[in-house]
């Protein structure tokens, strides 16, 4: 029974079978009601949990909150590989329009080509909502950049402005401690200094 | 119901929100049965693994699958502080006695006693079985030898030979990179050096 759930823990990212057996035993020697919680909290989520109509990002609802929420800037689309950069995209606090989540990365190689990234379900939002400005912020992958050069086109059918997000050196960021495809980046990338 | 999820994962040890976000977001997207299954066999642990009666470690039956094997030495007792050690004793497969489990270590600042940690059915255990070793295995932690010499004294009554695990520089170690106190425990341990 512990061995079997070795194995489950075990399918987490991240997680060996060292890890899982501290879970299990802190689990079961200390909070066992926490055990329980934790199991009925997984079951409820795993069924429960489905995809946003609109975005395709995971909510409870038919609509995400963010998709049902007037308030926001519906002429402004964020594209994004995945729910996680939703989430912190909204941590940083500066953007206020829609979202809508790719599923993964355009990679042929792997099987996955524009309808499984949900491209179809990208036009049909592009046909039936008025968005004036598309910003891509998929990963600066060599996957994520071409997924990136797709939506543009795609977006240039219907003339639409498109926007990357900017790619240089982080925030507290050292040059000295940066890579060079970073700096190459940061320097190809450069702006006008007005103060 | 992502966060209460998110706030269950967290009590687990050692993970914090963003690896438990990173857990979710990989069973939503990648692995629902596999968090369906993780459920199951939470619940089920949680509710069907109690405590092995003779030597208390975790078990699905009255007696664990150690007490409960006539092949092993009831003459050596080996006492250690959880479980988990009794697992890493078992896989260095040198020792075929029985074990007993503490609760931990005596530290009545946090108010765990001699009660507490099961001592009374260690006394009940020397009164009834036959035991000629006991076999001191805590933790070589200031806890874990006071704990050692309790049982010594407990031992001593029963006038049961008592005897504590090796402690010194570890296989493969070396003394540049071993701190001082290992060092002058294993000087002060020392051996001769018989071929």
């Amino acid at each position: 029974m512990i061995e079997k759930l070795n194995k489950a823990f075990c399918k987490l990212p991240g997680v060996g079978s060292k890890s899982a057996q501290r879970f299990i035993y802190h689990l079961l020697e200390r909070d066992r009601q926490g055990g329980l919680e934790l199991s009925e909290a997984l079951a409820e989520t795993m069924k429960k949990v489905k995809n946003c109509e609109r975005c395709r990002t995971l909510s409870e609802k038919t609509l995400c909150s963010i998709c049902a929420n007037n308030a926001r800037d519906g002429s402004q689309l964020c594209i994004v590989e995945t729910p996680t950069d939703i989430h912190v995209i909204e941590q940083s606090g500066v953007y206020s329009g829609k979202y809508f989540v790719l599923s993964g990365y355009l990679s042929p190689i792997d099987g996955i080509g524009a309808a499984e990234l949900g491209l179809d379900e990208l036009e049909n939002l592009l046909k039936n909502e008025k968005v004036n400005e598309i910003i891509l912020a998929t990963n600066a992958t060599i996957e994520g950049e071409v997924t990136a050069h797709y939506i543009y086109n795609l977006a240039k059918k219907y003339q639409i402005k498109t926007t990357r997000i900017a790619h240089g050196i982080p925030l507290g960021g050292e040059l000295e401690y940066t890579d060079i495809n970073t700096i190459a980046h940061a320097l190809s990338g450069r702006k006008s200094y007005d103060i």
